[in-house]
């Protein structure tokens, strides 16, 4: 009997490959369909991001709305984040900053990023100073991927949470049992109370009013997330108080999980650095973990590989380049060569490395160019008086 | 069989008037004992108050430590708080804070007012904005107190929750499971997550770091509570994960509750206007409330009072007169004559009716004198250099 699959904010497992479709059914979002992608192509006249035509951002939840009202010149805000349990990204994290950046620029909206240090404080029992730090660090790797920093607010919890954004924290929480959390991510009774309360934390920047410096009174603006799919419950209870609280549901762009070097069964571990790319990777380490541990699809021996080719369905070469090679053309080359056995595992690899090296350089040199005062201004509540030009 | 009584921050119920020897041994207290109250008259040169003369404050936990480290020069700090459900304050609200004045009197240190407007916003479910005027219209009744405002702190967590105190509030909540507060406070599944954590945020005053405007990083000052006794469930949690954070456990100084005027079984409540003289109330209603809702332990006819006296045991206007009659002779000579009959009925409730509008109207006047920049002052959270001052 195949094992449940399960797909939680902090548990992707089941038997093989997560089932996307079903993934989907379970959750209640909607597939993102071609009409939708050729609907943002057609509103912000730019190319649809490589994280579209891939299907990596695949599913959603009210798209089509934001879509409909910002055809009728009405703006909405972004909003996505990260918890920061350590310093080492990797390039997984890096989906959702990559193509929420890409939205930015294609409609010019303001972002809020969410950086959950309290929950990593509660999660992986590290020091409030060490979360904050973590925070900081992350802050600087986010910033790299080119945010428009007139369109964007970076805040950490313990840095920002008060005001309005608590207030909103505590009109969610006495709308949400603990029967209803218990259901959704499967606390128990010895599950803390930080724990029980953290998903109206998580909540909270959906409504505008948790950033007056942004959105003063104004309660209607429509909020649009991007994160992987593994999100989705705390969002399923958002959208559900939402209305309750006077607030529109937050809508949902959601992605697939990049999987890990050794193939597609969860999420890269942060925890087995053999398992993942990460940002502070040099190009020989990226070289030597593609050659050492990306499972292959080709031929088990180079005669073998020339008269079967490769099952591009496993190949996490392959795989890796559908995320991150750009050119549509090339990548139909490569499916078409490797997987008619023309070109050797060792091939399609070491054009990876390129990709990957060329992406993970360009980072670290933004990355270095991040100055302190930077992240002083990013993280800095502040208005954008601007945001709402056409 | 008799009702078990239940004292709960939410619930005082039981058959008849709380046993409080009975609340000391079911949570774990102690008996405020002379020798405490002779060493609090020794250490501040003040005569002790009413409340502890007459046994209003009757239990503590660690006072005796309090004292002990203060007498060798170690100052403390006070922290007590009100629950801002409605505008009309009674005179069992005005208990703590005119004890809490005068241990901040008698001892010189700063003092945290905590105003749970985030609480009242969940239990009573009020809006917001209700519940953050209804604190600042209590703020305005606590500054009639008498506080000294370069020692005294007032915040609501709407307003002041944040960096410190909400670091203070995740590393709590942390270290406290949901059976832990189902035990202590009788939560249960279909409780909202935002009662079930709210226990970290009124424990996070305890500690001096949720005050860095006050304390600095300094982490190891002892933190006195004066509060009534159905507090107690909190501050035994907080008491509990006090050590494991780095803190000093938070001492306390607990009171009974004032009676209602038909009785003591319980507390006043702010639902019933009958049951309680408020500090709004006129000096005619004041009389009225007494002369129709007091409960009397004298004589059904003036016959049978002269012949048999008064029982004191149940008699509301005598045990008021225990609370603010301040003359100890004239509350002697009161017990004797009214005891043994010389005094009737409505002399004693007369004599009541004086003593609480002279007091009545004096906090009308106190409030009255109170301006909005003076909230905003003690509301502001600010330095205190003064406050170590020996």
């Amino acid at each position: 009997m195949a094992q449940e699959q399960v797909v939680t904010p902090w548990e992707v497992s089941g038997s093989g490959a997560i089932d996307y479709d079903k993934l989907i059914s379970q959750f209640g979002c909607e597939k993102l369909e071609q009409r939708l992608i050729d609907r943002v192509v057609k509103l912000t006249g730019k190319r649809a991001h490589t994280f579209l035509r891939r299907g990596v951002f695949f599913a959603h939840r009210d798209f089509e709305k934001v879509l409909d009202s910002y055809e009728k010149g009405e703006k909405f805000y972004l909003y996505t984040g990260r918890g920061p349990s350590s310093e080492a990204l990797h390039l997984g994290h890096l989906i959702p900053f990559m193509f929420t950046k890409y939205l930015q620029d294609a409609f010019k909206v303001p972002l809020v990023i969410q950086l959950t240090d309290d929950e990593k404080c509660m999660w992986k029992n590290l020091s409030v100073e060490e979360t904050k730090r973590l925070a900081r660090e992350n802050a600087k790797d986010i910033i790299a991927c080119g945010f428009d920093i007139s369109r964007t607010f970076i805040f950490s919890d313990f840095q920002y949470v008060g005001r309005g954004f608590y207030e909103n924290m505590i009109t969610i929480a006495k709308s949400v049992t603990f029967n209803q959390v218990k259901g959704i991510f499967g606390f128990d009774g010895e599950s803390h109370i930080g724990k029980i309360f953290f998903p109206a934390v998580q909540a909270a920047p959906s409504f505008p009013t948790s950033f007056p410096h942004l959105f003063g009174t104004k309660s209607k603006i429509k909020c649009l997330i991007p994160c992987a799919i593994d999100q989705d419950p705390y969002f399923r209870m958002t959208r559900d108080v939402a209305p309750r609280l006077g607030y529109q549901k937050p809508a949902l762009i959601e992605s697939r999980f990049f999987p890990a070097l050794q193939g597609e069964s969860g999420k890269m571990s942060a925890s087995d650095t053999n398992s993942a790319i990460y940002v502070k990777d040099t190009q020989k380490e990226i070289k030597k973990k593609i050659a050492n541990y990306a499972l292959s699809g080709g031929g088990d021996t180079k005669e073998l590989q020339r008269k079967n080719g490769a099952n591009l369905k496993v190949d996490i070469p392959f795989k890796y380049l559908t995320f991150f090679l750009d050119d549509d053309e090339e990548l139909e080359r490569i499916r078409d060569e490797y997987g008619s056995g023309r070109m050797l595992t060792g091939e399609i690899k070491n054009i990876l490395s390129d990709v990957l090296w060329k992406m993970v350089e360009q980072h670290q040199q933004a990355r270095l160019a991040v100055t302190e005062e930077m992240v002083d201004a990013f993280m800095a509540p502040r208005e954008m008086p601007f945001m709402f030009e056409k």
